[in-house]
């Protein structure tokens, strides 16, 4: 395991927007307050999504929709440097109304409502191409 | 994104009761201390489940009881004051024998065992009522 | 609810190892670090996974094999001391290419990618056998 001690810095509690895309409000977030590097968990529900499954032997992302109310349990992610942006990747979980789940890499979703934590460090992280994996993944 | 910046007050290492119910005991132990403010999570155990989906149409939570065995992956949520008492909103994702999973908001549990990490602010969060979701949100 | 509370120590921003067990290497990590107590949670995919379900009648752990690319979605556990060795409890949420989901208890999976974050206590957390579950339990 390749890894980086941190240390914390500031710290937020945050209440998403509805109507707006949970992962670009988390981005615009960072960019307003300069995080370059943070890890963040929450819960919530949206009014629709649409995750991606990454396929490990074509190494493209494949969009899996879905257009219904479903809740968050959870989101988890972290804010870096993906080339000259900041990129909030965030894996969620989702549930409808008998509890079935779907989860996966959240690219889109209409917030609902959500409630986060965000913990920044003091340091930059930014991702860089991995070749292995055709991933970009930090290189701590 | 509405959001406060926090400073990190207390934090705590717990072990939820056998044959307690899972979010009651989060909120007697936030009494007990007189935590106003935080975030947490956690795994574990629970024997029967009532879950909540909150239909956005309706705007009503509608119940989906689980009477069986399930494991806690995860437990995520928050402790903040809900008019005159502290709620610890908690969402779960729970998982059978065979891994099939349900999720969703957790109303009652019944523990089996349980370990949580919980991180308290400096703060105190409020919930005030929310005309577009009719749910009670934080006034951050 | 039992819980001792702790101070923050050393944070971690890792990298898991592409071809190597997800829960070994954590565990390794903690032997290098001499990690005693510690939180974490993160994100990221495997190759495949063996999860457990305890019987809570039964008392014994049943293997769940998936031996299939998952997104893990997410994870989270805790480092303590499991009698001589450190143990890093871990459960799982992991999702097919179709949003499916199976989650529970890890025992063993082949890291694809992964991104975790480490908060260590300073405090020694135990397990010791706790005769009601059969399981080992923080005695806090």
């Amino acid at each position: 395991m390749d890894y980086e001690e941190v240390e914390g810095a500031r710290e937020y509690v945050a209440r998403l927007e509805h109507g707006r895309d949970w992962r670009g409000q988390i981005e615009d977030f960072a960019d307003d307050e300069g995080i370059d590097a943070a890890f963040f968990y929450g819960l919530g529900a949206v009014q629709d999504a649409t995750l991606q499954f990454y396929d490990q032997e074509s190494q493209e992302y494949e969009d899996i929709e879905f257009d219904e109310p479903l809740e968050v349990v959870p989101a988890v992610g972290n804010i870096s440097w993906l080339y000259d942006e900041r990129f909030a990747h965030t894996h969620v979980a989702l549930s409808r109304p008998d509890g079935t789940t779907v989860a996966g890499h959240l690219d889109t979703a209409t917030t609902f409502a959500g409630e986060l934590y965000v913990r920044e460090f003091d340091t930059t992280l930014e991702r860089e191409h991995d070749e292995v994996t055709d991933l970009d993944l930090w290189g701590l």
